[in-house]
C-alpha cells in the first residue's frame, strides 16, 4: 500500500507532497483508497462532505452474521491530502496503517462485534480552503455549511463548485447527525509532529489551542523606480514588522507563532505591492496565551502601518479551543496496548474535531526527527509496523466491547 | 488601435495587464503589432532576438524612391509586454504612438529621407525570465546569450525553450550588429512614471542607476506546531528584518529600495517555511550610493539571519549604470518640439540599453498621479496626442536630416 502511494503528487525536486483537495493528486489517491476497500470486500460510503469510509461489517457476507445490530460503529482513519510540500506520513500513514489493522485482524480471525469503519476526512489541512479539517467540521457540525461553501481557494474557485465538480450537492453539506449516530468512538493514528515520543507508539492526552488569522496590509501599488520614499504606502514593509512582532509576541507568551504562507499582489520585482496578505498560525498550551499572542501581533501591524498609510485588517480564519481527548477512551486504548506514553500534541488532527460529537482518542507513531508538513518527515517501518499492531489492538478491544 | 489593445491581458478584477512575454495575451498584443504593420504597408521585420519591427521604406511603394539608401533608419517604439498586474501606457504608448505620428506623417505628405522603424522589445520588464530590457540587452549586447538562454521562468522553462516554442532560434540569440547597422537613432515615447513633468511632453536626460538583486534565506521547514520557537530554522524572521533594512538604508543613501516580489516554500499556513526568495529593485542616484544601499541590505540580512541558523544567499541578477541620454540628440528633439521640459528617470527603458550603442532619446508624456506598474497608472488623452503630434515632429525632424 505504501509503495502504491509514495509517487502521488509528489516533487520530484523537494521530494514533497502536493495533494490538495480534489485536484488531481489527491483524486488519485481518493481512487487507492475505494480500490483498497473494494479489495478487501469493505462497503465504501460517500458522506454528504466529501469524506470516505470503507466500512468492515462482518455480518456481510463472512460467515455468520457477528455484528449485533444497533451497536455503534468503531472508526478509525485520518486524511489523504497533504500541506504543500509536506510529508509522506501525516495523514496517509493513518489510513494506510486502518487497512493493514482489518487485515491483521482477519488473518487472525478476530470476531468485532461492531462495524469498523475506516475514513478518510477531506481538506484537513486546510491548504486549498483555508479552513483545516473541514471535512469532520462540517460532519461535527463545526463550521457554518453557508460559510464553507463561500470559501475560495487560490484560484478563486468556492468549495460549493469544486464539490459539485466533485459530483456532490454543495447544498446538502453540514452536520450529520445519521451518520454520526451510526458511530460510537473514533480513533485515528498519526506520525507524531514533535521529537517528544521516545517510544515507537504513544497515546494522545490532548490538542493545545490552536487557530489561523489572516492578516490584510493594503497599500498602494507603483512603480519601484519613480516613486519618493515618502509618497510609499508600501503593505511589505508594515508586513516585515508584524513577521518580527509574531516571533516576539510568541516568545513573550509561551506560544508558537509561524507565518508560512504570504501573498504579494502584484508581485512584481520593479513594483511596490498594492496588498499583502499573510497567514498567521498560532498555538499554545492556553486559550488566553494564544488570545495574547494574536492580540499583540494585530497591534504591532498597525502600528508599524500607520506611518506607511496602509490599512491594515485582521480576520480569524479558524480556532480550536483546548481539545482533552476522552479520558475513558484513551484509558482503554493505552490499557489495549499494555500501556503507552502519554503525550500532548501542537498538531490539529479531525479527532480533535470530532471529540465534541462523539468519544475520540489518538495513537501516534514516533517521529525520529520531529520533522512534519516537509519532505524530510519520517517514521521507522519498524514503528509503523508497531503502530499497525497497536491499531490492531486498540479496534480489536473496542470492536469487541 | 488604443480600444483594441485594452482588454488583451486585463484582470477583470483588478483591472491590472498580466502580458508576459511570450504568454497569450502578449502573443495576442504582437499579433495586432502584426496586424497594424500590414494595414499600412509596414514591412514587418523579425529580429533574431525575440524583438520586432515594422518598417516604413517610402520607396517601397509609395510613389518616388525618397529613401537615400545607405541612410540610416530612424527607429521608434517601446514594448508591449507588462509587469504583473500593470497599467495600460507602460510600453504600449510607445508603440501606438509610433504608428499614429507614423500616421499623421503620411497624412501630411511628409518626405522622409531616412527609413522609420517602429520596434517592440521583448521582455522590457522582465516579469516573465528576471531581466528587464531583454530584448534590447541581447541585440545590443549586453547580454551573455547563454546566460539568456537559462533564463527561467517562474514554471522553470527556460528561455530557449520558450524561444524555440515561438518558433525562433534559441542558438541564435545574440548581439546583432547587421541590425544595428542598419539604424542611426532611437527615440522612444513613454509614459511618465514619476510626477516631475508638469508639461505634457518632456524629454529625458538621464535614467538613474538601477539593479535588481536576489536575496535566498534558506531555513528547515518544519510543522508549524509542534516545533518549538528555539528549535526553528525559520527564513521568514531574517527575511522581515531585510525588508525592514532595505527601507533604512535607502533613506541613509538617499536611494530608493524595494521588495515586490516574494516567494516562500512550501507556503503553507501550518508550515514553517523552508526557503524565502525576495527581489530587491534598488536605484539612486549615482552608482555608489546604490551599491552601498545593496551592500547594507546583505549585510544586514546576514545578520538578521544568524541566530535562526538561517543561510542568506546575494547575487545580482541586472544591474545598469547611469545612463545620460546623447546630448546632441537630446538637443535636437527639443529644438523639433520648439523646446520642452527635461527631466531624470528612476525607470529603466530599452532606450537607456541601446544608448550604449546608438544615439538614444526618450520623450515623456505627463503622468498626472505618477502610478505606474499598476492599474491605476494613467495619462489624460490630450497628454497622448500631445505626445503623438511631438513624436511626429521628432520623426519628421529626424527622418529629413
Amino acid at each position: 500500500m505504501w509503495r502504491a502511494l509514495l509517487p502521488v503528487g509528489r516533487d520530484a525536486d523537494t521530494g514533497g507532497y502536493h495533494r490538495f483537495a480534489w485536484t488531481p493528486p489527491e483524486l488519485e489517491c481518493r481512487a487507492w483508497f475505494a480500490d483498497e476497500a473494494r479489495r478487501r470486500g469493505l462497503a465504501l460510503e460517500h458522506d454528504r462532505n466529501g469524506n470516505m469510509i470503507a466500512w468492515w461489517r462482518p455480518e456481510e457476507g463472512e460467515g455468520e452474521p457477528r455484528v449485533d445490530r444497533g451497536h455503534r460503529a468503531v472508526l478509525t482513519g485520518s486524511h489523504l491530502d497533504s500541506v504543500p510540500g509536506g510529508g509522506a506520513f501525516d495523514g496517509p500513514l493513518g489510513i494506510v496503517s486502518a487497512f493493514a489493522a482489518v487485515d491483521l485482524l482477519r488473518e487472525r480471525g478476530a470476531t468485532p462485534r461492531r462495524p469498523i469503519g475506516i475514513a478518510a476526512f477531506a481538506e484537513e489541512e486546510g491548504a486549498r480552503f483555508g479552513v483545516a479539517c473541514l471535512g469532520s467540521r462540517l460532519l461535527a457540525g463545526a463550521i457554518d455549511p453557508a460559510r464553507a461553501r463561500g470559501l475560495t481557494d487560490g484560484d478563486g474557485r468556492t468549495f460549493a463548485e469544486v464539490l459539485h465538480g466533485a459530483g456532490l450537492d454543495p447544498d446538502a453539506i453540514g452536520p450529520d447527525e445519521e451518520l454520526l449516530g451510526r458511530v460510537g468512538c473514533y480513533v485515528e493514528l498519526h506520525v507524531e509532529q514533535g521529537r517528544a515520543l521516545r517510544e515507537p507508539v504513544g497515546v494522545a492526552s490532548s490538542i493545545v489551542p490552536h487557530g489561523r488569522w489572516r492578516l490584510e496590509f493594503a497599500g498602494e501599488g507603483n512603480h519601484a523606480g519613480t516613486t519618493a520614499l515618502a509618497d510609499r504606502r508600501d503593505p511589505m514593509i508594515p508586513f516585515a514588522g508584524m513577521v518580527l512582532a509574531a516571533r516576539d509576541a510568541a516568545e513573550r507568551n509561551g506560544t508558537v507563532a509561524t507565518v508560512g504562507k504570504v501573498r504579494v499582489v502584484p508581485g512584481g520585482v520593479n513594483a511596490i505591492a498594492s496588498s499583502v496578505t499573510a497567514w498567521l498560525d498560532a498555538r499554545g498550551p492556553a486559550d488566553d496565551a494564544v488570545r495574547r499572542t494574536v492580540a499583540e501581533v494585530g497591534a504591532a501591524a498597525r502600528e508599524a502601518a500607520r506611518p506607511h498609510r496602509v490599512a491594515v485588517e485582521l480576520a480569524e480564519e479558524s480556532y480550536t479551543e483546548i481539545v482533552d481527548f476522552n479520558l475513558a477512551l484513551r484509558d482503554r486504548v493505552a490499557g489495549a496496548l499494555g500501556g503507552a506514553p502519554v503525550l500532548p500534541t501542537g498538531a490539529g488532527h479531525d479527532a480533535g474535531v470530532l471529540s465534541a460529537r462523539l468519544p475520540t482518542a489518538m495513537l501516534f507513531v514516533r517521529n525520529p526527527t520531529g520533522v512534519s508538513h516537509a519532505p524530510a518527515e519520517h517514521a521507522e517501518t519498524a514503528d509503523c509496523l508497531a503502530g499497525v499492531e497497536a491499531l490492531a489492538a486498540v479496534l480489536d478491544d473496542l470492536a469487541r466491547g
